[in-house]
Parts: structure tokens; C-alpha cells; sequence
């Protein structure tokens, strides 16, 4: 399994986050970073029960950026799914898929928990690689934080995936693939109200696939190839 | 799916009552009874959310026999699995399997969740057709109640109907995609000995995706305009 860290955004009840805390003891997880949580006293320490350790050992952050900044793999999670193919930002896999995605995986991997009220923001799920949403009976289908959290972590946990193969890329190569791809639509000129949109597809169709670092390298040089070939162009034109 | 009770066995705590009351409307399981439980005030209301009317309608008995005397198939959580052979009643499936034997079941099935620190008693787990433990760390494989009752009612949930969107793309959006990959790496003189395997590297990368229609006619978008490009920028030259 590789390294699995829970992050918490601006957590507000504090008996959630010590629930979660439990949680990840349960399923072997150990790294938890809070992003503006609201203060945690007894009731978290209660409700973490042997996972009092893990809640002690949290770090406390400013913002997602901080907390994500040495991950290779961002994962959102959402309650709301969408039938609407155009909001490729908010399609979504289930848990199982997430699971068996990540047991393929040798990075480092980041699980985002949003408010107990408004979730994650679009653009914290935007700045992830893949959008998880529990499937849930339609009319209710938002669970309590722990509760999402106890579901991802038993599904990471029940998988037996392979031996984890060399499906390894780190952030660096990940980020640069993207920038190749945003200087290729840059050097086409690319219409710019939906620059942002292709960008997140792009994410998020790279964040299915979990590219090899071979992969990622032959991807980047076609990408920059092309940049170039057009750069070079223009210039002798 | 079969109908589907919950039976808690003496609560102590009023907001896990509320939590399950909770998870269960997120997977659409309705029937609470609950057996000696603990006072059930506002904290438990609260913990509940759009599961109050659960809460509200929820059953009390004296004793499990009472709670599931109408009950066709019985089956009981344990966070304690077992090694030794000879505590056969201690024999436990996974919640999956669990979830596979119900899809497969008519009749109506009940799920005993124990008390907070005891669990259920021998006697009432040898009562039980079933016995289901949840995978965890063997360190602390004692989870919350109501995150038992979560994962269980989730695996129920998840057994049924497809979860995973359409993620259809005919085979002619997929083949026109790999014809302008093919067509961007020639307008870049991409070498030829490499550019068979770099099509197979993009055509396995796609296939993992597995991108919807609106992405696939994106991402073809992108790779065209930047051809285009090139192929006007040299005839210009």
C-alpha cells in the first residue's frame, strides 16, 4: 500500500475529526493534516480513542496548497456526483475503483475531506487528480465526514491489489506533463473562457489513468515537441 | 434488495444511535430497533440529520429475541475475528460477502450491531445465521459502531445497480483521438523508431482512462488546433 495521508479541510466539529483519527488507526493509515481546523479538545480525544496518537501527531496547516505540496496523487471526495458529462470536474469514481487505483500506485497519496457543510470548494476539487463520490441513496446521499472517511479507508484496506508495479510518477512529472499541456494550447492560441475547463479534464483524465514515469516522460516530449515545432515557426516566420 | 433491519443491542451512547439512524437513510435502509438502548435526546436527533425520521420511527424492545422474531435471515457484527478453529461460532465473512448472500436473498434480514465496549454477547452471536467482521489493522480492528453500521450498510448498497456512470466513447471518437495523436507526433518529425511504441504508450494511457465522449472530443480539439498550426505555420513559411 503506499503512503496514504488524510487531509482534513476546515474541519468544524471536533468530534469528527477524532472519529476520523479512529478510523485511521483501524485501517492502518497514520498521517493526518488539518487545514484550519476548529479547536480540538476532549471530545476529540474521546471520540479518537486509540487513535489518540494519530490526532496528537497531526499537523495543523494554512491552507490545502501546504498540506498537499509533497503528495503525488491528490484525491477530492465529493457528495454530490453529476449526471452532466460537461462538469468533468465533478465525475466522479467510487471507492472501489479509488482503491484498487491506488494499491497500482507507489507515491505518495493524499485523501481531501471537506466541510461538514459546504464539502470541498470547486477549486480545492479542481487542484486534485481524481474525484471520489460514495454512491449513496439519491435523496440523502451526504454522509457524515467520518462516515465517508471510514468507507475510502476500509476499501484502501479490503484491497489486495498486485504487487504494485512500476506505476510510479512523482509530482514533479506529473506537474510538468501539465504545464506541456497548457503551453501546447497556449501556443494554438487557445480559446481562453474554456483554457481553465480543457485543463481539468486533462487532469482528471491523466488522474484516471495513473501514467508510469515512462509514460509520463514519452507524453511530455510529443507535448513539447509540438510546443516547440510552433515556437520555432512563428519565430523564423 | 431484501428488506433490511437494523438491530442495535444496547446503545450507551445516544449520538452513535444517531449517526446509524444517519447512514442508514444515506443507503436507504429504514427499519431501527433498538434494544435497551440508552435515553435518546437532542444530541442523537442532531447526530441523525435527514435521518430523524428514522430515528423518530424507530422500534425499542426488551431483548433481541423480540427484535427479530419476524426476521428471516439473522447476521451479527463482531469486531473480534478469530483464528482458533474450534470457536467456529467466532468464524466470520467479510462485509462483501455478506453483501453478495444478501443480493442473492428475498426474505428479511437483520444486522445485530453490539453494545460500545462488549459488542454482542456469545449467546447472541450464536443465535445468528451469520457472523460478518470488518477487515482492520490488527493492531486496533475495533471500529466505531457507527462506522460499522456505515460500511455494512454501504457494501448492501453497493451490490446493487451499476454505480459507474456512462462512461461511453464510441469507437470512432476513440480511433479519431489516435489519429490525431499520430498526426501531431508526424507534424513534429517525431522519430520514426519511436513513434510506434508511443502510440501503443498513449493508446494503453487512454484505455485506462477511459474518458467520456465530452473529453475525448476536448482532448482531439486540443491536439488538431496545435497540428493545424504547425501544418499552416510551415505552408506559410
Amino acid at each position: 500500500m503506499p503512503s496514504v495521508r488524510v487531509v482534513l479541510v476546515e474541519p468544524k466539529n471536533e468530534g469528527n475529526v477524532g472519529a476520523i483519527a479512529r478510523a485511521m488507526k483501524n485501517f492502518g493509515v497514520e498521517d493526518l493534516v488539518l487545514v484550519r481546523p476548529c479547536p480540538l479538545g476532549a471530545e476529540a480525544r474521546q471520540r479518537a480513542m486509540h487513535g489518540a496518537d494519530i490526532l496528537a501527531r497531526a499537523r495543523t496547516v494554512h491552507d490545502v496548497a501546504e498540506a498537499t505540496a509533497d503528495l503525488d496523487l491528490l484525491v477530492a471526495t465529493s457528495g454530490i456526483d453529476t449526471d452532466n458529462e460537461k462538469k468533468f470536474a465533478r465525475i466522479a469514481i467510487p471507492p472501489r475503483e479509488l482503491a484498487a487505483k491506488v494499491a497500482a500506485f507507489t507515491g505518495r497519496v493524499g485523501i481531501l475531506l471537506g466541510r461538514e457543510d459546504f464539502g470541498l470548494r470547486d477549486e480545492e476539487i479542481r487542484a486534485c487528480d481524481l474525484l471520489v463520490t460514495i454512491p449513496a441513496s439519491k435523496g440523502y446521499p451526504i454522509l457524515n465526514v467520518s462516515h465517508a472517511a471510514a468507507i475510502l479507508l476500509y476499501e484502501l484496506h479490503a484491497v489486495h491489489g498486485p504487487d504494485t508495479k512500476s506505476r510510479s510518477a512523482s509530482g514533479f512529472e506529473k506537474e510538468t506533463l501539465h504545464e506541456a499541456f497548457g503551453a501546447l494550447m497556449a501556443s494554438t492560441d487557445y480559446p481562453a473562457h474554456k483554457s481553465a475547463r480543457t485543463k481539468v479534464m486533462f487532469r482528471r483524465l491523466i488522474g484516471r489513468a495513473i501514467p508510469t514515469k515512462w509514460e509520463f516522460h514519452a507524453l511530455i516530449g510529443v507535448l513539447q515537441r509540438a510546443t516547440n515545432r510552433i515556437k520555432r515557426l512563428e519565430r523564423d516566420r
